[in-house]
């Protein structure tokens, strides 16, 4: 019988050591007994043009998510208090199949409670939060949009790590892993 | 015949105004002969436990995009470089279940040129750029990380708006809808 396949969602494509983090993660997902699909591994050349080549991208991530059996995906916070779109982006995609969706984050605190660090003008209006801009800052205790929490197979893993590992760090990943598992 | 319906997905529904944007854009969909179908509508009463009420939301969001013939997605960028992840969520999501989605955004520039202007350590290294932790800031000329546009059923519609009509200007909305028109 082939192994379940995982497709690993994150946005440690953009890292310098790219291709060594997904190697990583594919060697722990071999431990689990897993098969990991990786979107950030050499592939295919892919056409120069830019538009091209993000259109061959985006058509490799969706190969590899339609045969791949479930998504660990990375909602670690990216450039702002939430997730990486893309992450986001194919765990919707993934959900939408109806594969099994685990996730994890390197940062451990709710949404407003990040989005409070990066906008010191975030206040209490009434029963809600509100940015400085008056926009509503979703408040119900999780980690990001709910959105990405809510049609999770099992409850994220969020665990806070050293600034330096945020995007390497993989113990709350092993963590999915064991989760996923123990789902089957 | 019933008319086609649109998913209305968007970061306004956290907006204070959210009902009043939300009746805008199925006003301007039914104009085109469009059923919009709005996240941010009343519904049935929610629970009032922060994860049940959340829980409900995303059954309810979710019940009315298998409903929905098609999405148009609000990917204006919000409270960083890229669009809401939520927004992107569901994006991801439509596109895994076969139907035509449409976006745009009310803002200019590709996604590289607003990561420079929010971090000012972004620099070219070699043939990419990265950001202040040495991080690629994908650049293939796109709006945002080529998940969100690659998988659409028609360019999205990118357009400046004075930012304080960031997240209530519809005429980039508008001109998606004649998108969505034109492409039935």
């Amino acid at each position: 019988m082939s192994p379940l396949s995982i497709y690993l969602a994150g946005p440690e494509v953009f890292l310098p050591n790219a291709a060594e983090i997904g190697a990583a993660k594919v060697a722990l997902c071999a431990e689990f007994g897993f098969l990991g699909l990786y979107p950030g591994e050499a592939g295919e050349p892919l056409p120069a043009e830019p538009a091209a080549m993000a259109a061959a991208l985006y058509a490799r991530c969706l190969a590899m998510m339609r045969r791949a059996d479930t998504i660990v995906a990375n909602l670690t916070p990216f450039r702002g208090p939430s997730a990486d779109v893309g992450t986001a982006y194919e765990l919707g995609y993934m959900a939408a199949l109806g594969k099994p969706c685990f996730a994890y984050s390197n940062a451990a605190g709710t949404l407003l409670e990040r989005t409070r660090r990066l906008d010191s003008k975030v206040a209490r209006n009434g029963n809600d939060w509100v940015d400085g801009q008056g926009i509503t800052v979703e408040e119900f205790g999780l980690f990001d949009n709910l959105m990405l929490p809510c049609g999770l197979a099992a409850p994220a893993v969020c665990r806070a790590v050293p600034a330096a590992a945020r995007y390497t760090d993989l113990q709350a990943f092993r963590a999915c892993l064991a989760l996923a598992r123990d789902h089957r």
